[in-house]
């Protein structure tokens, strides 16, 4: 019970410093009028996404919510095992929680949008002072989303967990009674993680298209045929690209990391609760304790989050990103001794193990950021050969940047093998029995215990990129010196997002292993003393076809990502090659009338209506499919195998996630290499963005034009398709985890 | 005894027609001296390449010869169940199928090559006269390749377990005895699959790199920087080109076949040994009735293909893809009809469920070649599309045709996936136990029963590529009818190419549940009355690692594979520059001089060292990577779960097909479309190749550049890459059939 109180106190206190935060930024001076009009531009553009955005998604959540509801309390038979007494009670919290979960991820995305729109105007008003001020502004605005997102994912499964267990009498029954309670709540919470990702998946896939169509659009026209400047106040998309960073990277990343930590957390929990039975006398009394250990080590996550994004601090000197870096280290560090006193706090004898699990979990997660870097930036080799590769043209840039990014998945897999195996082990050596799946789980709570600070830096991203847009479009003309400092932001804030993108695969990953065994546990839960499931056995046919519609699914659902990108661009395209029409030329040159203002608007509405449109498939995709599978394989089933059903599902989760996380890397990290490849000629390598001839006219370099090719093709694979693969990945989780009694 | 009998003289039969075949080409006219000429160029250049590569993979293969016979004649300890009486004999019988295997595929793909590098030049001679002289001698060309490769993997098999069993004394002993001896052959003889496969992986790996390096190089520098048209005798790179034809296309796909089909017989008569075993009595006292059912029903199926290649004509007027489908249509009707035949005459009372399953497979090859045609064919709409997506530049074309290639997959796996489930039911309710395994087995020799018409019209298209590149740089200019006729044949042999990699893929796909099963039932008999593996089970960590490795695997092996075009592209390409450098010039365009003759020899000499350099390390991933894997986890193996390396080592084979399927898939077919994009605008669309200015000047048509960015973007995919796939998944199942005792 003090557990609880104290999870509960700590979210609380995540929320009350994130509107401390909010207080604090919205109190930094505004900048000039100019720059509050673009500002205000960019505030219309992504909230009327945004509500349009939330409408769509509540009417198919409220259709499937009724579904859910319909099926779970008159379409399925009440069963003896169930966690409840009746059908309609097992409905009435898995629907309440399916609905809690999507309105808390939508609130998430929400939160987070309206910080990262009123932060980025103070964050370019601030870099008219110092590097320091700016840089601040745009983190704490980040942290405002990133602590949301984990205080209120912690709030939510923790509250949902107290009500019932204070319905069902736990607080006042006998510890035996607790223990009879408490491991069935997890399965009639599982919707909240459903729920969350199921708001997460459209808004991730529909931001995602948004801001890759409107920024494809932009530069194609833009840069490469009109030759106009990156965020150029003269390019009718460019209000439609800075909306784009908002809807697509904050929203959708929020409600990304929003389900990540719900979906985990239950399933720890699920994991805990097995763990707890399995070991009777030996874990104690306190069923709490146990299975509350896991959101214990993730609030005190929060905390350190809290310090590390407080610690942040620039002398203006130096490289932003080691400033980032060192508040990072103070997160981990910081987690990592609060996962110790929770591990001895709670797990007594056997308290050491675990915490090793947990610094594995952080250690892994320092591993990817590197890994990342290694393929992303232009430091090292991976990212230099792209850059190479473009002197003999376009062609020669794909190849190389597609073989990088098809390579780049060998280090990860190796860490997270290691990570898996290691952690099972350490679980398994702790002398308690079936510990080694606990092991994973405790891995991935550490893993997860600096998500808040790696959100802030992810949201710092496209905060940094709009003040940058904001200055430019502004003062940007008449003080380079503050386009230089948010410039400078700008270059980091791509780093962490690309950083992000690697921790978020990297926890997808070695989450997987723990979802899938929740899947299975509950499954057995749901069929105990009739049949049991103990192998996900890849050598019966119909397990093999679901592995092998798992992986289809994740080549099918991005290309319909990257399939939507491609064509709502194009709408963009004709729209600003519309408007450019009327300009006079010289030599096919468009020569600007002077204070020459485009009508942003059209660019702004035709994206929000196709990013919403085009959303609708791959979504329903993701979700129809795990259903249809596991409905076809039912009708399979035979007397001898009566959970045939569910095994294939288990096969299409796993397999799919394999190739999730496979295809998703491959995705991240080719975008993140061919985006830097030309920002590392833009440096001036291989000539440079221009080339000056002997007479000192400058044409343009064909090398860069090639590496320009290069990262319009990654945007929407690393912008796109791959995020939106993460939140995939975790939602057939936990689609099979609430579905589950269905395929039986 | 007599099922037997009839195999070998039907595999010596497919021999000697191929013997006719040879002499009726080489009978035909060899053209005007110029035409003698080039083909002696391609000749010499192909020869020696084949030559050298097959000492690298000679002394590479004697290696693992060496440590295959160490390992199981002196490291391991002889077990009671083995098949044979000591270890010394178990090493002796599965080296000497090892060298077998490895010395037949090398033999497979060299004659391949011998014929079509002699085919190349009458085929071209006889388009003087006709077209269907020059279709008739290409196909017929294509067939000696086709019937060598079935026919001596078929022989290879069947001689050796007849050698085999002859020296057990199975033809003189009793039933009881032949029943106890043929079933552990299978085991003995596992070795000619994996040393097939060996040589293929490295064939098909090293002649892709050396076709598309100088295809590309010869592309990029000529047709983009020169200017001059594809196969221009002004191109240093042409011949290098003309010879990749060959030693990628015919040496490389002849060696994959054959290990196809090989490895395929041995697992399917795994399988059948394990039927017959559990279904004591209900079969008769005919083991090798059972045993030798999939070759019977694949010989049929050598001479269903000899009717079906004598069967094409053409008048000339009709496209003369038609032509090739009616044969296509004779052969699969002949080889139902003989595996109708086949049923009934050793399957007794059983016959018409397992005749159903084959029809199921012939059926199956018919869809993926219709898929095949869709997803590539610029008739229909994903090509079309990609050239619509040319206009707004090479980045839209890009991301489209990744898009296509992405979500091609998802028709196959349906099919496949009916195609498992169909022949499995089938195949369980033929009344028989453990029979929906063979039924999915006899499926896939069903699919296999026309791989030699198959083979034949894919050695079709380097024949027509060659003859058409030989008219172009002999009497092209002088004759452009003759000219013309080639052409037509080389757009259907493109065609026919990528419909053989669509079948290629489905067949591999469809074989691999037979292959993982066949490894199981290995598995299982080595460990017989100790332990049994029951499940290949995801939910255990390391076999969950397993799986994720496998996938891995895929991934970093199709970098490697399109790493090593690029890189060895780049030499070209800067042969090509070097030698064109001193050439005169009149606005930057090149002026060759009158009778201009390059160098094509050092192009030739960098492709070939470098293809042979570059395909060791993605071949020595691929060799060593299960090993590796299967050795860490036999390290972990606890005495609780003795057969956790072997688990472990199935589920990386297992999902390592899975991706491996869709890789293949998504590079085959995004390859392939790319490929038509770029044809489709040269017929006109879009603007053609050159756009006509009002005042009568011709320049290049922008979106036809863009085109041929996917153009050549896709020649790794399609043709190095993909194809590499095909051969590492058959790769994967018989080394892990070789090793798999190692595992124990």
């Amino acid at each position: 019970m003090v557990e609880l109180g104290l999870i509960l106190a700590i979210s609380v206190l995540g929320l009350a410093f994130a509107g401390y935060l909010i207080t604090w930024v919205m109190a930094r001076d505004t900048g000039t009028p100019a720059m509050r009009e673009v500002s205000d531009a960019i505030k219309a553009g992504a909230e009327a996404f945004l509500r349009r955005q939330n409408k769509t998604i509540a009417i198919m959540a409220a259709g499937l919510a009724c579904l859910i509801f319909i099926v779970y309390g008159f379409v399925r038979q009440h069963e003896a095992f169930d966690p409840t007494e009746t059908s309609l009670e097992l409905a009435f919290w898995t629907t309440l929680s399916f609905v809690l979960g999507a309105i808390c991820s939508v609130a998430a995305g929400y939160v987070g949008m309206w910080v990262s729109i009123r932060t980025n105007v103070r964050a370019a008003a601030g870099a008219r002072t110092s590097l320091n001020e700016a840089l601040q502004i745009a983190l704490r605005g980040g942290a405002v989303s990133g602590l949301f997102v984990v205080a209120m994912s912690l709030l939510g499964v923790a509250g949902l967990f107290g009500i019932i267990y204070a319905t069902k009498g736990g607080f006042s029954g006998s510890v035996a009674a607790a223990a009879q309670i408490a491991p069935k709540i997890p399965l009639m919470i599982a919707g909240y993680g459903f729920g969350a990702s199921f708001v997460a998946l459209f808004a991730q896939v529909g931001g995602g298209i948004y801001t890759k169509a409107a920024d494809v659009g932009a530069d194609l026209v833009g840069k490469v045929e009109a030759g106009i400047p990156e965020d150029d106040p003269r390019n009718p998309a460019v209000i439609a690209d800075l909306v784009g960073d908002n809807v697509g990277d904050c929203a959708g990343r929020g409600a990304d990391l929003f389900e990540s930590t719900a979906a985990e957390n239950i399933g720890a929990m699920i994991i805990a609760a097995t763990l707890y039975q399995s070991n009777a006398g030996k874990l104690g009394t306190n069923v709490l304790g146990i299975m509350l250990f896991p959101l214990v080590a993730r609030a005190f996550g929060i905390v350190a989050s809290i310090f590390g994004v407080m610690f942040v601090k620039t002398d203006g000197k130096e490289d932003p990103m080691h400033a980032l870096n060192r508040g990072f280290y103070v997160t981990a560090v910081l987690a990592a001794a609060g996962f110790c006193g929770a591990s001895i706090w709670l797990l007594g004898d056997y308290w050491l193990n675990f915490f090793l699990c947990g610094l594995l979990g952080i250690v892994t997660s320092l591993l990817f950021v590197f890994i990342t870097q290694y393929y992303t930036e232009y430091r090292f080799k991976p990212v230099q050969d792209i850059a190479q590769a473009s002197i003999a043209g376009p062609a020669t840039n794909i190849i190389q940047g597609i073989a990088v990014g098809l390579e780049c998945v060998w280090m990860p897999c190796l860490v997270i093998s290691g990570a898996i195996l290691g952690s099972y082990k350490l679980g398994d050596s702790s002398g308690l029995t079936h510990a080694g799946l606990f092991g994973t789980a405790v891995a991935t709570m550490g893993m997860l215990g600096t998500a808040g600070y790696i959100l802030a830096m992810d949201t710092f991203g496209p905060i940094t990129d709009n003040a940058g847009g904001i200055v430019e479009m502004s003062i940007g003309h008449d003080q380079p010196e503050v386009r230089e400092k948010t410039d400078k932001l700008d270059s980091v804030g791509n780093t962490t997002k690309a950083l992000t993108k690697g921790y978020a695969v990297g926890s997808a990953a070695l989450a997987a292993f723990l979802l899938f065994s929740a899947y299975i546990d509950e499954i057995n839960h749901y069929t105990e003393g009739r049949h049991s499931m103990t192998a996900v056995n890849l050598n019966k046919p119909a397990v093999f076809v679901g592995a092998l519609l798992g992986a289809m699914l994740v080549f099918w659902f991005s290309a319909l990502c990257i399939k939507a990108v491609g064509r709502s661009a194009q709408k963009v395209i004709e729209e600003v090659r519309r408007q450019f029409k009327s300009l006079p030329r010289e030599n096919g040159i468009i020569v600007f009338p002077a204070g020459y203002k485009p009508d942003y608007g059209t660019c702004v509405d035709i994206v929000t209506k196709d990013a919403l449109r085009q959303m609708v498939a791959p979504g329903l995709l993701a979700v129809g499919m795990p259903i249809g599978v596991g409905l076809l394989l039912r009708a399979l089933k035979t007397p001898d195998d009566p959970l045939l059903a569910a095994e294939g599902v288990a096969a299409l989760l796993m397999v799919g996630t394999i190739a999730g996380i496979l295809m998703a890397l491959f995705l991240n990290n080719a975008g993140g290499a061919w985006d830097n490849a030309k920002k590392y000629i833009e440096t001036g390598a291989h000539g440079g963005k221009y080339l000056t001839a002997p007479d000192g006219t400058k044409t343009k370099n064909p090398v860069h034009g090639a590496a320009v090719v290069g990262d319009t093709v990654g945007d929407p694979f690393k912008d796109t398709a791959g995020p939106s693969l993460h939140v995939l990945i975790k939602m057939l989780s936990t689609i099979t985890l609430v579905l589950a009694p269905l395929f039986l």
